[in-house]
């Protein structure tokens, strides 16, 4: 039989790991044949828009390359297939690609929307008789999914994150006089990855002074207030909050600070906090938006997070061989220390459209930090690094030919 | 005799390199008993507050954490003095200060601003007849000083500039919808860091496919009609450029993004563009602010940027020896192939309040890119990474109390 893969959502330093472990894993399996690369997730099996990745990815130095290269090689999607029962027409093209192709597993690496990809259409491979096994690779970097551990890619992002706000703190305490640093972190809803700067106090950092993240309420009132006690204790007060945050009482502080368009915050919530603190306390204010490049810093990921989002990649296709399918492939810890993994399945379902939130034990009780009992959960996320190679003082990344992705 | 040393200006990732050469190369010189840090640059002279630097740096392993600590570990300032001329009063303080402490030597270490007290100060000291040797060390990641081939600071800056823009390219190329991506660099002036991102050129990266820095005529009308035109090639047009870029045509484009106090560019030039390319093209956008990251992300430093930051520190040390004063040491490229420079020093009036700017040879014609006749220039700054010392899966970084910066 053949298989195929696809990477989808938005990009991480993992997605491609997870292909190397599907592909090499494959290619150690003789009852695989050739091995499709869809590109632009799910379009390109709707397309018919594959190709043959055992001429793409050519050697071991190829595979090397394409661990240290972020985002999605085989470019990525924002696909969302409808219920079958409504309307069947992008499922049977997917199908005949099936059939025609002679694929008899499908794999979809991506986030929660993606698991919703995979729940449908197995459900729908089933109903049509076929034995194609779809399974997911999880993937993303606000690790808000249910029931795995952790999802390949945030570890890398939380070392990004961490290691980034570490050189903030030194760069914003330079000056004699008093300053606020508000560094604006990626997560809508959930605040694993806002959270994970809290690893820093494990090295002896007071900083990140204050957390918010969107798990608890918000006041602007509460938030000035915070401000100004951590300015009583230390001259460069640094605060890590993420994207989603809303501040509740956000209206009686509008002035000047909306658009023409009357968006609450013109570029971020960071920016727009920058803003409140320069009007409200009038000190120096800094705001810092750790944008893409939180998710795509492949230059400084975590061994960890590569090592295992390859070896979940690899998990996913022994699932398919041994049957699986309508499955994510999830993490299991068994301890935190000897930090020890194990992969396991769950249904589709357990995953799709669900999101996962920080523990309450992980918050303080005044919702602006995060406590020392979320350090075991974070730390061995960001172990290790990876040797990179390195052509003319810059890594080197894996490129296709832009042709190819049109 | 005893020296002191201080840092002044913005942070880079090499400053504390260098005050590991000056404190280094001191050590080994029997003439030299007590070595002082200022605390937060030439105030520290003023007010008194000094620290002995070996009680401050005892060990190899705090060396080797200080030159992987970004910032400068003894604060900055921004102090500017004024002409003696008209105004004694600081300048009799700092004196005091040299003959109280028997300091023969004060190095500091800066960019041109701090290079005017350089020059202030050894006239005045020469005029009073004292026999203290004022020794400026360059830093900055702007590159913007005269005479010095580079300056400290910089190849870390655009190590991390180009590294960095590489995965943003990557990060970018993924959806199948054309895009634009406006990446804002640092650079008031002169656009060394945000050029030094065509290295990127060298590894056979199309992107940036237009870099604009402040030494050219900049049009929106022009910018709107390069994106066009690259958007015709290229899915993901990728764009750097500098921080200080200002439209001459603005005024027509400004519909509701100056705030209300009349800013042009509400949170910078990237921003700013970002709001023209959506309304006047309507594609998918994205600005991107490198931020302080830009010079203080140490994780990723060039590792010929903190050797020649240690080397230049440590020849400043024996330039004040052999008697030189009112100098700033400097970089002279002898070869690009193989890359040798070697440190001399010119008069601080040579670089005290001059910038420099990139030669024209260096910029295309449609005045929109960066020419190859660059990438010799640049390559051999960004070369080389200095092994880190992790703790928890972080760097270590030097730190002093707190409460000593106070």
């Amino acid at each position: 039989m053949n298989i195929a893969v696809a990477q989808s959502g938005g990009p991480t330093c993992a997605i491609n790991a997870s292909l190397v472990g599907v592909f090499s894993e494959a290619l150690k399996e003789p009852a695989i044949d050739a091995i499709f690369g869809s590109i632009n997730g799910i379009e390109g099996m709707i397309h018919d828009h594959l190709i043959d990745l055992k001429t793409m990815i050519r050697t071991n130095a190829d595979m090397e390359m394409l661990l240290q290269t972020p985002s999605t090689v085989l470019g990525s999607c924002r696909y969302k297939l409808k219920d079958w029962h409504d309307d069947e027409t992008v499922y049977q093209k997917i199908i005949e690609r099936f059939q025609q192709r002679q694929i008899g597993a499908f794999f979809y690496i991506g986030g929660n929307d993606s698991m919703d990809t995979v729940m449908k259409l197995s459900e729908y491979v089933k109903e049509k008789g076929l034995d194609t096994k779809i399974i997911g690779i999880p993937k993303t970097i606000d690790n808000d999914l249910c029931i795995t551990d952790h999802t390949p890619g945030f570890g890398s992002a939380a070392k990004y994150v961490a290691t980034t706000m570490q050189e903030i703190i030194r760069d914003s305490s330079v000056y004699s006089a008093p300053s606020v640093t508000i560094v604006e972190i990626m997560g809508r809803n959930a605040g694993w990855l806002t959270a994970s700067s809290a690893v820093l106090h494990a090295n002896g950092e007071t900083a990140p002074h204050l957390i918010y993240v969107p798990e608890c309420k918000f006041s602007l009132q509460q938030f000035l207030e915070d401000i100004r006690q951590k300015m009583a204790k230390h001259k460069a007060v640094i605060i890590a909050i993420s994207e989603g945050v809303e501040a509740a009482d956000a209206a009686t502080f509008q002035s000047g600070v909306t658009d023409e368009f009357g968006h609450k915050y013109l570029s971020g919530i960071g920016k727009y906090l920058e803003g409140v603190v320069r009007e409200q306390i009038g000190c120096k204010v800094r705001s810092i938006e750790l944008n893409v490049m939180q998710r795509c810093s492949s230059h400084l990921c975590s061994k960890t997070d590569i090592d295992e989002a390859v070896q979940i990649g690899a998990a996913g296709v022994q699932a398919a061989l041994s049957g699986e399918t309508g499955k994510v492939m999830v993490f299991q810890r068994l301890s935190d220390q000897p930090y020890t993994v194990v992969v396991t399945s769950t249904e589709a379902a357990n995953i799709a459209n669900r999101e996962r939130f920080l523990p309450s034990s992980y918050i303080n009780e005044t919702g602006n930090n995060i406590t020392d009992a979320a350090l075991p959960y974070f730390l061995p996320l960001i172990q290790g690094e990876c040797n990179m190679r390195m052509q003319n003082g810059l890594p080197v990344h894996f490129k296709i030919q832009e042709s190819v992705l049109k």
